[in-house]
């Protein structure tokens, strides 16, 4: 049960253009955000949640779209009044990143240069483009430094980028479940989703909105497959096994086993609510995410500019971004004497466990901020003894 | 290169209804088939060689098509003169399975009772139907009993229901990279290829081919799939990496990384050549075979009328049909005091592993068969021993 209560989102209009990292840029968008907890005096107490592929700004607490339909934060067993992330202490904020199909600019919007939707000549953004837009926002809530960055997945890549592209504007980095590059597997998966997309008739190379239509069945399978990649093998095995939907063989293509009914609907919920153009973009921002790339493959310079602290979180059964892929970001970061907390959830649920109750996780996080909270106080204090000496 | 040169197809015909576990019957069928080498007088030195999803009868040697193009067999590094099943000593069999699409009798056939192609009606067929239409063929050719049924991942199920269901007509039992059940994930992926197949407009419930055309946009994301799960992911690394095509990013939706590239070519070679339907057929046989499933999940119960000497062999990297597959067959088989021999081969390739070249591998095979030669020619001796004692 959300202890946040109701929410209601916010929008912010970016009239300056933005340049990307592709070399094009936005002339003007628009981000929706929300944020809970109270700003304190000195502005130090704000923390940045990013969100995932599928995921958004409403991170926690309650929405309540226009047709009365309650949904509860995506986050919302870790964000809120006496959560791991509390908002009784932070002043959090959720962004819905640029070409997500959340509320801030995408494909799906019109493009005023043309007056037409983007569609597919949206142009592609990377994890770097998202955090540059969220350094804007932060600007436009008076927040010069946050008190920390922190996501998961791709959420956890975006709080990376921070601390690389901004040290001097975040305390800490909170990074769960993530990885410093996707591997050719990871990539294979998501190109095997965007083909599913590109190849469905329904696609109209991206200007679907003009036909009427979704690629209702492209982005369905893209969302079965990528399914696949969140859950354990054994938690699988677990919940479904090779259980039968009506108890025996029915040599058709219909549904025979739990597990193809539970993937199939997870893959036409999905195809209803998600632009199949933002879904493109998203998993091209997850392929290119690398930043080590422009430091021949060495992580360790890549993350020497760095100044926050780091919190990362793995799962022991997360075959997507293994632990092993986080234990080289520790290792990068010690190898830079950066302050590191690592800890290595044995955990069944795979990669989606990142999202999942688990005490020893969640005590982590609590801990950790309560860590931070330490830190704002000495720092504020060491603050105060630098103004009266002044003084 | 081939020992074998040049070998050619045979075809049979069976006039009378197969019977099948669905409850269906094929009235009348063909099987397409090679053999290599030559069948002893006391018709005692038979192998039966089976395949697996998109393979087919031709085994080994090299096959000209009537365009004059030539295809080595898929296993014609394991099968010939002086290979590990040499044929200098055994009389080899490899056999196109019912609803294949390699000239056994398939869904792009015409059903007798229609005059127009089964398609999509074509009777779903299991790993068991497919072993009572190979024992038909080898009473055809005068084998009563096999010196051993050999196979792959799908092919190694076929061997595995050969000892269950003709204990008395096989000697040898050798089963490579395979399972004796699909995982909840396996099903998962295949039901995400199907999904991809079956709603491809161009499927048009599986009478593509009154259509004149194929469902080659999800034949090729399902292939893609299915050839991720084939490669382990530290293969898919060392091979392709993060190497990008043409050294930078392009921003767009073409062609990035080379693992792109590759899993693109073998989505469309693969669509250009298999039919949607058999790949519906074949990953249903695949998502059935479970023999334990009628003996409540017990599978030394399910292999406790079996006869034959075993070897089993798994590959260390295997994702797919993982080495715990075959160690819980080979513990179900010592449960029954049966004669096992297993290997494990560490080797990088995944479950292609078992197609591929690996010296041990090879040998473990090739030593397999001289113990399968040895124990002929005493059962061969004691026959005679046995005659002279009667003469």
């Amino acid at each position: 049960m959300s202890t946040l209560g109701i929410v209601t989102p916010k929008a912010m209009h970016f009239a300056s253009p933005l340049a990307l990292q592709s070399g094009a840029s936005i002339a003007d968008y628009t981000l929706v955000y929300e944020t809970y907890g109270t700003l304190n005096a000195d502005h130090s107490n704000a923390v940045l949640v990013c969100h995932a592929l599928n995921a958004s700004h409403h991170v926690a607490g309650i929405h309540i779209d226009a047709e009365g339909r309650k949904t509860t934060g995506w986050w919302d067993n870790m964000v809120g009044p006496g959560k791991p992330l509390d908002t009784d202490h932070f002043f959090v904020i959720g962004v819905n990143n640029l070409g997500s199909c959340f509320g801030s600019t995408g494909p799906m919007h019109n493009n005023p240069a043309t007056g037409k939707p983007y569609g597919a000549s949206f142009p592609v953004v990377t994890v770097d483009d998202w955090v540059h837009a969220q350094a804007r926002l932060a600007d436009a809530l008076g927040i010069e430094q946050l008190a920390a960055v922190m996501g998961g997945s791709l959420g956890g890549m975006q709080a990376m980028a921070w601390s690389m592209l901004y040290p001097e504007r975040i305390r800490h980095c909170i990074v769960v479940a993530s990885t410093p590059r996707l591997s050719a597997q990871n990539i294979a998966f998501n190109d095997v989703a965007r083909q599913a997309i590109l190849t469905d008739p329904d696609y109209h190379s991206g200007d679907y909105y003009a036909h009427g239509v979704v690629p209702r069945n492209g982005l369905r399978v893209a969302r079965m497959v990528g399914h696949i990649t969140y859950l354990s093998d054994d938690d699988m095995a677990e919940k479904f096994g090779r259980e039968l939907r009506s108890g025996a063989y029915q040599f058709g293509y219909g549904i025979d086993f739990e597990i193809e009914s539970y993937l199939r609907y997870q893959g036409d919920k999905f195809s209803e609510y998600f632009d199949a153009n933002t879904y493109l973009l998203i998993t091209k921002a997850l392929d290119y995410f690398d930043p080590a790339r422009e430091y021949g493959g060495d992580l360790t310079r890549a993350l020497a500019g760095t100044k926050a602290d780091f919190l990362l979180v793995s799962f022991s059964t997360d075959w997507r971004f293994a632990p092993e892929r986080s234990r080289e970001m520790v290792t990068a970061l010690v190898n830079n004497r950066r302050r590191v907390t690592y800890a290595e959830i044995d955990a069944p649920h795979g990669h989606d466990a990142f999202l999942l109750d688990d005490e020893r996780y969640m005590n982590v996080v609590r801990s950790y901020y309560h860590k931070v909270r330490r830190d704002l106080a000495l720092n504020a204090a060491a603050a105060r003894a630098m103004t009266s000496e002044t003084a």
